[in-house]
């Protein structure tokens, strides 16, 4: 970490700051330039708060060279992370495609699409038992029910379900999910975070609308902090000025972690687009890209789905696009 | 609402659409023009998902013209909510000033800031028992403890308190504080605003760093529709590229927000800009611009405090600023 | 067209709106809702200001329904437009990539890099001689120099060039430039566009860093309107939070402008990322995405070269990495 | 400048790196920490191209410490710049409110509305003759045309002009103008910018839609460094996610300007809103956080406006305002 201090290192603010560096069993480098000094840190700076330094008046800037996450870093773990979801590996080479529904809205729709999706060559169903909805008139989700008929629907696809959780007062109810995933809206959700760090099940956490990719590791890092080492990130667009897109898919998140950090990436071009005839071109980009897996929705009847039924593809559209996925991951694999 | 299809009104696709919106209580309108047809929805649309009738392959584009909000709205609600915060007013010409620190850190520290502030005219303490944190390493708070200490400074100092709720599981720790505070990063935990829809106590939503104005509006109308009228607003500043300042204090907000809503408007300018120096200009400006009130750091001791310290103001700062404050109120009173 | 208004159709304001509107030639279809009526205009809407609607005080809301471009829209011209630029085509099919150092900086620099690039597979070779620099004390190009040091490069390595133009002063300087690019910062600089408009010579229109995806259409639509139909359009990433890539590429621009216009897309993964190892990722996304083109910067020694070294690859690297993009966009026409 | 490198100081690729930058005239101070090494440049780095610097592959990060702008810097012009605009002062405690239609219309239209500007006390008359607009359908403005008939008004009112430039090319039309406004669109046509540097005449800067407050001192910078320090910039909103105003004011950017230069600063509410209704709020918040001026959109008649009628107010309404306005300037200048 360095400072920049607009004084010398004679002044009296400048030692203050100094003083209380030394205090936290930092070793400090100074250099004197010709309008500032700067104060560089030797020693651990990952706890140490950059806006505790930023508040001695004489600082003029504080920058870390260190990232201030560990267990998510790659350069303390260079092998990639590899993580099984009731038998099915993803990251480390290793590839799936997570299919559903937006919603999980009856046994019927749950069983049928998940048992289409299989067939069709998803590794993974997905499906929302809890929503979170903008409005609090728009359809909540059937909660545990709706995670019992995710059940079912593992039970007749024999796929591992992949379903989202809203509050960490619900997490007993999740303790037979195959991989728990965090939304976009929940990724600051520290509470929850820290519950889900105390388990030993995957964590698939979605970055937030507006959220970097640095937050975004620190967000995992809260899981694995916890002794959890479970964690699945997942790029599903951020929020920009353009408004063509629902969100603006960032294609770049996908070679930026997984230069930074060891964990599996997966890509959501179904909310990232919030349009069904956008999820095939952003699908093959992420794949492209690098991308570990793709979570794609998938609904049997989108036009009556309870929720983003836009943004849904027909099981007819996901089983004519399931073949061109698995094509140009294989291809890619060819060209390393 | 309005929805444009691409299509005329004997298609087959646009008689199923037609039949959906039917069965859903809703009277339409057919405009064809030249290209296009234009469906008018006549009936309450509020709870009628925009998503699912985009899913309409047929669909070009919907628009909704009533607002998604009902009891946040000014239109069905003319005048002003005040709010009473144990015995302090917000809203409908009463202005308060919530000051204190980011973190509760110890019984002398938070007493002694909050005797100070209420000296120098502040209406409420704030001060942060749990602290949402972007590291796992860093200072999440005294948890139970630091609302224990809020109560004692409340004690002393006679004015009411401001702290934040992360979850819903620590909703019984809350039952004695004066306004709870959703903080931008869980403005849309719905799982926490319906748990706090269920109470009789004034809450205040933070916007979240990449919500609109609408969204915000939403996140009241969760803790509204729960049946509790007791909210208040809080603008405090959005992401954007700008990195001069921590967040981009987004200033039109307070009077767009006047305009839609009945509900108080604060305006939190310390962690709008993340710098002390720029407290006050911003402070004025809101002020300038309608604002029911603001929500300001204060420590005793910027430079060893646990969180935020940069952009907190000293007792002493405070005390000289408030002064300018209340006469620019005052002024302000005068202009209408 | 559509405007929301409040008040009914026999109000004054609205009758004067209604009357504003028939003397533009515009039919209107009226429709009464519960709070509002709604006004839907029937006949060629393009030229119609849509904020002189707006600043009628009765006017809630307007919205547009046809798209305000008519020559760069594909509805009016569904088949894709292919540009020949010096015997390379661009569009329909053909794909070229532009490889190229940053800026034009010695006869010797541009002409090694053209062969280079050349005997790897490049189809155009790029360089500035008009640089856009933020600051004016860094390196401003060799102006008029510069394009004939690019004119050498052609000769020796067959290529068309490409280059940049700063302002319509200096058209006359580009004569015989074979693809003539708009940058960035210069989208909305119509006064240039309108000068390209009247020549009968391809023009690359970059993205503007904070342009919608309609916005650019319309800056297109400048050039098209003039005469010149040689547009090719170039995603070159946007201006957003994230600051862990100098852009964020928006790979959803490609198949949404393929949607909506029938012009060629290209794409520069160098200026997205600002970063030279994420070229080969972002450029095989957007090959995958549906690309005609891409838009890479090679320098023969980047870490001496005079401006954005960070993201030029060698001509090494370009090298290595052709084989991959040509492999690859070959697969791709297999998928379709 | 601060350089962090992933290496130690003997090793080939960070001696390459320090010869390069000794070869620039830098004397460097070495700090080698756990990981990383960290050069400290110390001379003028003002000219010296960042992205040079990063394209050295050994390179971690780069950092500069001295403001990139020299002219337009505070540290070296304390005392504010006042720039007299045909005898109105602006900067340095002197405040003018710019007043007029977005464009010039006629003759009548122009007169009218600068002399009643003038009687309700603006300082300036200001209306579009070029006119930057999105579409090529749109109105274009009145070229030279309009630009005599404000000089009318001049005559008329006793009002400096205030009119935008959007080409090189046509500045001999504006020898005769007060005060030559550059819009947003054009804030980085650098080849705009030195023509102006050439001129002894004031220049108004409006920041671009998503250009950062560095970016427009330095492009302040391109004006001074030419030699015209007769420089005044404008905060007119940015591009946001946020749809409730057309742009997002960035109050903050009032006085974060005026800390890093000495510059006058106006802010334009009109096109940051987008609307008659919020014009109010944000002047009077601009004047509060210490504005230098205002440029406020009056029109004679806003619903027959030839362009941005819905941010206009009409004369009467201006005529109403601006007691308030001066009123609450007043009172600002008692506060310090």
């Amino acid at each position: 970490m360095f400072i920049v201090v607009n004084g010398n290192k004679n002044s009296k603010e400048v030692i203050e700051l100094m003083n209380w560096l030394k205090a936290r069993n930092l070793s400090i480098q100074i250099n004197e330039g010709t309008q500032k000094t700067v104060l560089g840190l030797i020693g651990d700076t990952s706890a140490v708060d950059i806006d505790s330094i930023a508040s001695f008046k004489v600082v003029d800037t504080v920058k870390r060279i260190q990232e201030p996450y560990k267990k998510a870093n790659r350069k303390f773990h260079p092998d990639d992370t590899v993580v099984d979801v009731g038998g099915k590996k993803i990251g480390g080479g290793n590839f799936q495609i997570i299919a559903g529904p937006c919603s999980v809205e009856s046994e019927e729709q749950i069983c049928m699409v998940a048992q289409s999706v299989a067939k069709s060559g998803a590794g993974l169903i997905r499906g929302g038992a809890f929503k979170p909805r903008t409005s609090p008139y728009a359809f909540q989700g059937l909660f545990g029910k709706g995670v019992d008929l995710l059940k079912e629907a593992r039970e007749k696809s024999g796929l591992p379900i992949v379903t989202e959780i809203m509050s960490d007062e619900d997490i007993h109810l999740f303790e037979d999910v195959d991989l728990i995933q965090v939304g976009a809206r929940n990724m600051q959700n520290f509470s929850l975070l820290k519950e889900l760090g105390k388990l030993d099940k995957p964590v698939l956490i979605k970055r937030g609308l507006a959220n970097t990719i640095e937050e975004l590791l620190m967000s995992a890092e809260y899981v694995l902090a916890g002794g959890n080492d479970k964690v699945i990130l997942c790029e599903r667009g951020i929020r920009t000025f353009e408004t063509s897109t629902r969100n603006t898919l960032d294609i770049s998140a996908i070679p930026v972690i997984k230069k930074l950090s060891h964990l599996p990436v997966v890509v959501d071009p179904s909310h990232a687009s919030g349009k069904a005839d956008l999820v095939e071109p952003l699908a093959l980009a992420a794949i492209a890209a690098g991308a570990d897996g793709l979570m794609i929705e998938v609904h049997n009847d989108p036009i009556h789905a309870l929720s983003d039924g836009a943004q849904s593809l027909t099981c007819e559209e996901f089983a004519a696009l399931m073949p061109k996925l698995t094509a140009l991951k294989s291809f890619m694999n060819t060209l390393k």
